[in-house]
């Protein structure tokens, strides 16, 4: 041994190594995993734009790569912020409406997506990757278990404290009425002025036609709308359109 | 000593314990930065969510804690990913329109944020979180060097190839002509059919109303407008509306 030479054991210099290299492994299990997921996260929110901005039009399902994006983006905090958000802009137009105290200042909700949350129905559907079944999501509606959006429950209550009456404008179908009320109420929302739901006439008719001819009888029986909240571009979008209109998030489908 | 113990000279294990110090602080590094950040990203990506589908309705600046956001998304991949996004959309649209080769079917762009880009200006001045100052702005309108934005340029000349007119409607003033045709040329653009800028009898007029009010004369003069394209929902909103919209991505500025 040379002097001045200082020895350690073995096993410690053993432990220090092996502990260094499962730090290593860290680092690199973290960069690596992110560049992977890099490529698809990058064009999964530029394809969430594209659709939350309508410039995609119409599309049919939710690319299969960006299945694992919409996952995190519903199940992690951005959904909830989102949401929130909204809620926050809508609320700050609401209250600078003039309530004229007369029972014909509206604003208008879409259900699904809009005030309850069928997420848990898209869970077991890939998140909005697998083409949409009517038969599995009826059952689903059947249930009356969906939960309300939170951000969305909040505004609905202030909107009455501030004097809006709330009518509720909804694609799905008039034999769906009972479940729907049932499922309102199991999550919270109650005393809507109205709830409308596609009639038999209604049938084939373009979810933006069917809700702007609804909105624009609405105005013909002289209530004025204020505010409009849904999660498609068609609750809100065509003719009779209220003052302002408020697009919720929602990467998991479109309805025209 | 005892029995079966192994000894390792000391600097090697110091040598070891360094690597595995410096390890443990780059993981803790990353993490503490991401959990600072986290926050103001998470506000601030739902912020831009909210600009981008025009829920926010008319706002100032960017709010203080966005800054850095904005400029992360403006200067890195994302904008540049969301802008080609939109051309793909927007192109894909085009080629779904049938030109009757009467040289009627239009397609109108803005310039500023949708041809060109003024991101240099921004950069000197904070990225939109700063209050708008006309003349520093002019002073950098008469450079007239503002770069193309790439995928714009690439839809322009693809629009023109199948055979579409290109109008484009700028909120610049009459007279900013001559450097903004300088601008469009140094950036690549040419043989626009008519370049539509502000005029005096314009001033004072929202602009929204002043852009539907000409799509309203090209209409008038039998023109057909399939498609728009702009940053600002002012640039596609009010009457006269193209077939089809697309809102390019711009969280730094709000135009009325």
């Amino acid at each position: 041994m040379a002097s001045g030479q200082y020895l350690v054991p073995a096993s410690l210099f053993l432990l220090c190594l092996v502990s260094t290299a499962v730090s290593h492994s860290i680092i690199q299990l973290v960069s690596g995993d992110r560049k992977i997921r890099i490529d698809d996260d990058l064009y999964c929110d530029s394809w969430r734009f594209s659709v939350e901005t309508n410039d995609a039009g119409y599309w049919s399902t939710v690319p299969a790569r960006c299945e694992r994006f919409v996952q995190d983006y519903m199940t992690g905090e951005r959904y909830l912020s989102d949401s929130e958000i909204v809620a926050e802009d809508s609320l700050a137009f609401a209250k600078s409406v003039e309530i004229a105290g007369d029972g014909r200042d509206v604003w208008v909700f879409d259900i699904d997506e809009t005030l309850v949350s069928n997420l848990a129905y898209y869970e077991a559907h890939g998140f909005g990757s697998e083409a949409f079944e009517e038969t599995t999501f009826n059952s689903w509606v059947d249930l009356a278990e969906a939960p309300a959006l939170a951000p969305s429950l909040s505004l609905y209550k202030e909107l009455q404290q501030l004097g809006f009456k709330i009518f509720l404008l909804t694609g799905r179908d008039e034999k769906h009425r009972n479940v729907t009320e049932k499922n309102l109420i199991y999550a919270g929302f109650t005393n809507w002025e109205r709830l409308i739901l596609r009639r038999p006439s209604d049938e084939g008719k373009p979810a933006i036609v069917y809700k702007s001819e609804k909105r624009s009888e609405l105005e013909d029986e002289g209530y004025r709308i204020h505010g409009s909240s849904g999660d498609q571009w068609s609750d809100l979008l065509g003719f009779a359109v209220a003052t302002r209109s408020f697009k919720l998030p929602n990467p998991m489908y479109y309805i025209s």
